[in-house]
């Protein structure tokens, strides 16, 4: 049983208690039956970023599908007096029954584009806010900084190995979302286990400390791995270290790991030295403190693959995506016919407004290359048309599409991260700071 | 039933795969079982911090009582060769029977002190390490920064909500981290629930949106949840909302609340017409991006109280304690009588070294106010054996101390929390980057 997916437990306490109070004063005035459309966006990159990639649309899914209030819960809420009883009878019965609409797992995006709706009645959607933006702007943190890591080592082999530096639960979704972005491995077995993604980790210090001598702990773990195992080689002296290893494991030796020091230096010593003992196919991987610069300042070190940690799961400087979720529109009271009219609706505060009302998203292309994006309000203009959508059905009337989830909504997510960064302009895929690489043009009609 | 406490799951797989296929090398060497001290420390505070608050010791605990390798578990870790049949008969069986010794939760910490120690077989210590330091490195990262909010707070309350800009579980943990350096209340009710920490919070813009007037909105709210709720003024215009919600709730409304502009003039302003409108009790709240810088500015406006997010979930600029967890002691081979000599080990690599042996750990005081962290390899001067003990014992033998755990595990952080700061010089307090308040000195004999 995988702590993600184990039996009776639910999702549904992950949440601002203002979801629930919402819930309850919206049941007295009667707005909580009204038809409402909830988008997430960001207002913005982190400073500098050029494109953002959006990751945890999956989980979403998962998450929605175990979004159920049980007995614990309700008891709860009852004895704290959060909500009261006609909220609570509302929980109880609690399915999500509406429509969720986003950018598919893997797109790029960029300042206002719509990542996501949801369209239900306002209760059904309130409820939903935390756990939403939970997910999206854990995930798309990581996979925006994986992106740019995965541009910057070409391609050479990235694995995630950052689980010890950030919440345990996290790091199984922080190592999916890295995966999302061109990471072709991860260190974290649940994350293995959960979404299908290949783990790889051999020994750390501890290993070799804990043998009487350096050559002994080679040897236990060549004995247990196989010659085609890495090697740890900094624990003591690396030159020593390395003629050891080859001595125990044979030129045939898979690989061996570099954790400290200067390591563009250090991998091009170690690489003349395999060389020179006839270790050619012999690799080396380093781990020390990586990010997307340092990444790319080894471009030209004999380097055969990286292993990423705290600045991976911690999204480089920047932590969390800071995409918002907010009421764009709802209908109004129902005129004598009974039928009610969408109202678009905003915050009016400079700093933090935001645009009402429906919309609709697509890249212009051209000659395959992305120069626009486009959202029309509620619709682009029909010579607009030809771009390439990016909204997409995840959810219809409480139905979720179960290939967005699972190791199969990795997978997808895998090809369209890939494919969507490739019709980026060239300088998307800069590591310096600039604008978006997009601009995003609203059309209003 | 809680999402963290669910029936049949397990932490087990919240690892990283070397961990395991350490596991796998030692029981080939037989080193396996060679009783070990590992180390958890933390090299260096973050750049210009004075103390870190060590926190989540109690989840750590509430884990190891769930780490246990299931039928899944170890189905997956045969089905990918991850380790031999060897290491899966240990696995099936694991129970952790060891010892660890920590700074109870709450405690202050400088470079070097060492946060927790955990004494078992080389397995059985070895494959907690990711999961003790994903927790230790999450929670004290949150911590350590909402301490410094704390302070700058002085006595107004402090709530945390920064659930949606973390990932939903983590938002759980970083909840009780700040409810442990002295935030008063968190918006996340999972944490409510869990560990009893005070909830709060009454809506967001998408309330007013949902509704025709803010008019029909404020009613409502005051209708649901009383007249000592907390309005939200600033989804139109400041001014006019100000003077709705006092028509609407009367002159003793509980409180309103300022998301938006320029905190500190609004604050002032929305007193002075609170004020002339007669609602002298009224309380202001304020939450936008705070952080303890923008806390400590607002300390001269009249704000009751802060609600922090962004800020103090993601450790304010620090996502992440860089603490490590290494083997700093082992038995050596045994002799010809049976018994094993402990031997001190240490990496001896410059940048990354470490401190081999077993310690003890003593705060210094003069008259009340702490002067040294004093750390004895493996004891300590007897002059200095007056100082404040800081190890304690978190299991014994197997045994968890349950008094470290749940809400009263929370409960007794706080207090510890709240008399270790208070017995810090006063330099420790602020918020200018400087040197850690205390020395770390070493004592080896």
């Amino acid at each position: 049983m995988s702590v993600l997916t184990a039996g009776p437990q639910t999702s549904a306490l992950l949440t601002d208690m203002y979801e629930l109070t919402m819930l309850q004063a919206s049941m007295q005035s009667g707005t909580a039956h009204r038809r409402s459309i909830f988008e997430v966006f960001g207002r913005r990159l982190p400073a500098g970023r050029r494109y953002g990639v959006v990751a945890g649309t999956g989980r979403v899914l998962e998450l929605l599908q175990d979004f159920r209030f049980g007995a614990d819960q309700l008891r709860f809420l009852a004895d704290r007096r959060i909500v009261g009883e006609d909220a609570l009878d509302y929980l109880r019965e609690y399915r999500f029954t509406g429509t969720v609409r986003g950018y598919a797992e893997g797109e790029v995006y960029f300042p206002g584009s719509p990542l996501m709706t949801v369209e239900g009645t306002f209760a059904d959607a309130v409820v939903l806010e935390t756990m939403i933006l939970s997910v999206l702007n854990h995930d798309t943190a990581v996979a925006s900084a994986a992106s740019r890591m995965s541009n910057a080592a070409g391609g050479r082999p990235l694995a995630e190995m950052g689980s010890r530096r950030t919440h345990e639960i996290a790091a199984v979704a922080a190592a999916r979302a890295a995966a999302v972005a061109g990471f072709t491995a991860t260190s974290n077995l649940e994350a293995g286990m959960a979404y299908g993604i290949p783990t790889l980790g051999t020994s750390a210090h501890s290993f070799t400390l804990v043998h009487d001598t350096e050559r002994q702990a080679f040897e236990a773990q060549v004995a247990a791995l196989g010659e085609d195992t890495t090697l740890l080689l900094d624990t003591y002296d690396v030159d020593t270290a390395l003629r050891t290893a080859i001595e125990v494991a044979g030129t045939r030796l898979g690989g061996v790991r570099i954790d400290s020091g200067d390591l563009g230096i250090q991998a091009a010593e170690v690489r003349a030295k395999l060389d020179e003992l006839g270790a050619v196919d012999t690799t080396i991987t380093v781990t020390s403190d990586l990010d997307e610069y340092a990444i790319a300042a080894l471009a030209a070190a004999p380097v055969d693959s990286y292993g990423v940690g705290t600045r991976v799961v911690t999204g480089s400087g920047h932590p969390t995506a800071n995409l918002v979720y907010k009421l764009v529109a709802r209908e109004g009271e129902p005129g004598p016919d009974g039928t009610a009219e969408w109202v678009s609706v905003a915050k009016t505060s400079a700093a933090k407004g935001s645009r009402g009302g429906r919309k609709q998203a697509v890249r212009v292309l051209d000659s395959g290359i992305a120069t626009e994006e486009a959202i029309g309000i509620p619709q682009l203009p029909a010579d607009l048309d030809d771009g390439r959508e990016l909204l997409v059905d995840l959810v219809r009337d409480g139905e979720i599409d179960a290939a967005f989830t699972g190791a199969e909504g990795v997978r997808r997510a895998q090809e369209r991260h890939a494919a969507s960064v490739a019709e980026l302009p060239r300088t998307a895929r800069r590591l310096q700071d600039g604008e978006p690489a997009l601009p995003t043009v609203f059309y209003t009609s």
